[in-house]
């Protein structure tokens, strides 16, 4: 599959029985940084006034989401469910989380794809694990604690989002001027420095060297350069 | 660098001013959860019961939380400041998150980094952001909401986590000198343009935003700060 052709549109975060209704808006303002906008829940009727407290600029998210009350209903339409788990089973083996991202990006851009999680206090249980098509674990560092609910969802959202080809556009570097004028920035300030004679025949190479590096380091932008230079006229 | 030699301890976590105690509960969570013990909060001088609570299995690194009252002593005997912003800001380019982590393994092992995040409804300020080395931004889906802070820094650690274990390009930079000391030899240098009236009183706080970035960017080495030194006293 190409890079364009995988939307988070066809990815569907599908909560058991969530307790705290903090945590579902959580998870939506986490669903809406990482692009995400499909929201089921199962085994709850209606959301609580608190879930609109935590849902920053998410409110959309909440009013789309859908109520199940079972497994079998919110998962039904969906073409493959890879399921959260913290615990190793005995039956369900597991796939690491870049593992299982990797896998979603093996089907063809139009698999719907849902990401099950559990209750928070429980995780899924082995018959809701059942279920799904790939069971994955987020690594962590410690044994305890486990991943917070909406931390979890948001770590896998986020590695599919970065996997998505879409992103990175908005954030770089300015683009620094050719080589020729970072040369040319730099010679000006070596004449400069000769001429103050803090360059002088014996430490010529050496301070040449250095200055190079030291500006190079900077991978001068235009701005750097009028900075630079103005700095060394005086 | 070796595999083993990049280390979590290297690392400190450090909020200005968070205004939600159950977000302090969390992030120690998320450090836990990814292996980072460090925490340092400024402007703050306890903590409040609330983030206990948040902070489930990680009550001990709320318990070596250090309170600092200001951003230079909370900073002092780091090397590198890296700080998160979901701004552009005119004066501060920034990195991507996987960028800023690429970055920080180019360090030597030893070298001590600080990761600085801003308080939940402001960020942080351009006051703030001037003496940090670095800037990075999370890269996100919809200009609104940002990350919340939480999000953010679970987003940042998971990332260095997942990254310790990597095996990372041969660059590798020496180790700057603590953020102090780099903070001193930018003061001496704009000392020293403000009696030559090269900063005056009309740019004073456009060219020192501008110069603490030019020089941020070196990521300043003993070597690097007796060069300026010596550039800048002629």
């Amino acid at each position: 599959m190409t890079e364009e052709s995988k939307t988070m549109s066809n990815f569907t975060v599908i909560l058991v029985q969530p307790q705290n209704p903090e945590n579902i808006g959580l998870v939506a303002r986490n669903m809406k940084n990482t692009g995400f906008e499909n929201l089921r829940i199962i085994r709850q009727r209606e959301l609580d006034s608190k879930s609109y407290k935590t849902a920053v600029h998410s409110r959309d998210i909440l009013e789309k989401t859908r109520f199940y009350s079972s497994l079998s209903e919110a998962t039904g339409d969906l073409d493959l469910i890879f399921a959260a788990t913290s615990k190793r089973r005995k039956n369900f083996p597991f796939l690491s989380l870049e593992d299982a991202v990797t896998k979603m990006f093996e089907f063809p851009p139009a698999t719907k794809i849902g990401l099950l999680f559990g209750n928070e206090r429980t995780g899924l249980t082995s018959d809701e694990l059942l279920s799904s098509n790939f069971r994955f674990a987020i690594t962590q560092s410690a044994r305890q604690p486990s991943y917070n609910l909406a931390s979890a969802i948001l770590l896998t959202l986020f590695h599919i989002y970065s996997s998505t080809g879409l992103k990175k556009t908005q954030i770089s570097w300015e683009k620094p001027i050719s080589r020729k004028e970072q040369d040319e920035c730099i010679q000006l300030v070596l004449d400069k420095l000769e001429k103050k004679k803090f360059i002088h025949k014996t430490n010529k190479q050496h301070m040449t060297e250095m200055i190079y590096d030291l500006f190079g380091r900077l991978a001068m932008t235009s701005r750097d350069k009028k900075l630079l230079l103005a700095l060394f006229s005086k």
